[in-house]
């Protein structure tokens, strides 16, 4: 089995339970949930039973332990996550609109996550990764992009491959460095995963055709558009490969995107074609959204496979 | 009207609701309630109607914002609290255990509350100030407790008069600079308001009289020994006046010795007598436990004396 490393934020994320609830006025809330977008990745990948590991930070209190115990329980290789003494772990706080919009109060960049960096357990890590995934919100700062880039080159420079969700919220691509980072990212990469119009975030191309024509000439064997609950569509040089959702109850829509690409990862690193890969991501998609927490939903093999044959699929 | 100044940290705080929840899984939660021990002091000075200020530090973001309004409502100056663009505000986690005990997930030197430093503003503010208090928990960090070093000269240049209430949880003690910090301030204190064993910080004697007679002996004018429940005791050069506690129910004891500290400090800036001020300090402490949130139950003027009618006292 490959091995799938990836590197980036661990945080702890804290939900207002109420529709139209603001942050101005104390109110009730749900949490600590552990979350991240690398972290819901790994442990999705890690519950998929693909042998995966994470270069991250955490605090030496109740946050980051919560995350290390259930990144262990899902069989995440922790040894590269650093435990900062003293510095918070990191946190999201989640509040959801009436128009179904999300906002939240972030502490990254000055929690532990931002002292994400290249230990010497990292690169016992890296030395064991045949696979390398590029979470976009990671690259949150000058030094974890400097992380990554050193991940990727690492990974490619052993053969290895290369994976990036661009995830971007928007007012991170006008961040320093960013954008020439994942230009650096996408020029290394075997995977790419977009969803909805970050398709087109690298290319001249405004339609589907020639966008993925411009990704594919650029080397990236593996171009994944994720389209939510509809789906997705895999491109590669034998042609275009549509598989659609499953309808399930949406209860929460934290970490769908981040479940369906370890699934998607992990199935394609143990040789599965685009199609059977499709189908594993699109019910790891699902499976995700069922549950409330970013990190409650990601499913076992045994449930992914349930699932699907209750689907007919 | 005299005017009182204090700095420090500015927090919001998250309760867990339920007794012996643990931070290490998913549970529920309240909040986010304004909150920071030098906080609550200036807010219950302001609800009592003294000219007030803090010299402190937000970030942008709603949990910075909900404190502003909050001490804006209780007609706090809050024209020297800085606000960090892309720094968390500070925030305090805690929770309940079955024997009483609290325990806490903090974040305060790594958030807003770490940037507090002389600023204009500040000086401003100090330049109008008669009193200034120091809350032990603000003497976080060795560039805070710089700045708490500096209001004590400058008021004191200027003929005015300093508190300090050691407020310390133990572990506080041993940080570098602290003890020594302590010291400093005591040197220059002239209303001490230890709480239960922390009369006995400075002093070599272990009882109650001699401790006194040492803090006497030091310049301290008025020593205001805090016994929670059971009411306080103050010393002076003319002697000892003890007054009893008030019985209520307690919801919530977070806050109780920052608001009796509050009342305490604002009675005798307007020339109460220490009988007079300690009632009304111990009507604030027992108000303010009768509410869940550390701020929530800072009580008015109007409010204090009804409820010392309400107790014939």
């Amino acid at each position: 089995m490959k091995m799938l490393v990836t590197a980036g934020e661990i945080l702890v994320e804290i939900m207002a339970t109420r529709v139209g609830q603001t942050f101005r006025e104390p109110g009730p809330l749900v949490g600590p949930f552990p979350s991240g977008a690398p972290a819901i990745f790994i442990d999705q990948a890690g519950r998929l039973g693909q042998p995966c590991g994470i270069i991250a930070a955490v605090g030496e209190d109740d946050f980051g332990a919560l995350n290390l115990d259930r990144l262990r329980a899902s069989r995440v290789d922790v040894s590269a996550v650093a435990v900062h003494p003293g510095v918070p772990t990191g946190s999201a706080f989640v509040r959801y609109h009436e128009d179904g919009g999300r906002s939240f109060v972030f502490n990254i960049p000055h929690s532990a996550s931002g002292r994400i960096a290249m230990t010497e357990a990292g690169r016992a890590l890296l030395a064991r990764a045949d696979h390398f995934h590029v979470m976009g919100t990671a690259l949150f700062s000058p030094a974890v992009i400097e992380v990554a880039l050193d991940c990727v080159e690492a990974v490619k420079a052993r053969g290895g491959t290369v994976s990036l969700d661009p995830n971007l919220r928007p007012e991170l691509l006008d961040a320093p460095g960013m954008r020439a980072a994942l230009e650096a990212i996408l020029s290394r990469c075997d995977i790419f995963l977009p969803s909805g119009a970050e398709l087109f975030l690298f290319t001249r191309a405004r339609d589907e055709e020639g966008a993925v024509a411009e990704l594919l000439a650029r080397g990236v064997s593996d171009v994944v558009w994720k389209k939510g609950a509809d789906g997705a569509v895999h491109f590669d040089a034998a042609g275009r490969t549509a598989v659609p959702g499953f309808a399930v109850e949406e209860v929460d829509p934290t970490g769908a995107g981040d479940c369906f690409g370890a699934g998607f990862v992990s199935m394609r690193l143990r040789g599965a074609t685009p199609e059977e890969a499709l189908r594993v991501a699109n019910a790891c998609g699902a499976l995700a959204v069922t549950k409330k927490g970013p990190m409650e939903g990601t499913a076992t093999m045994a449930e992914v496979e349930r699932f699907l044959a209750e689907q007919g699929a």
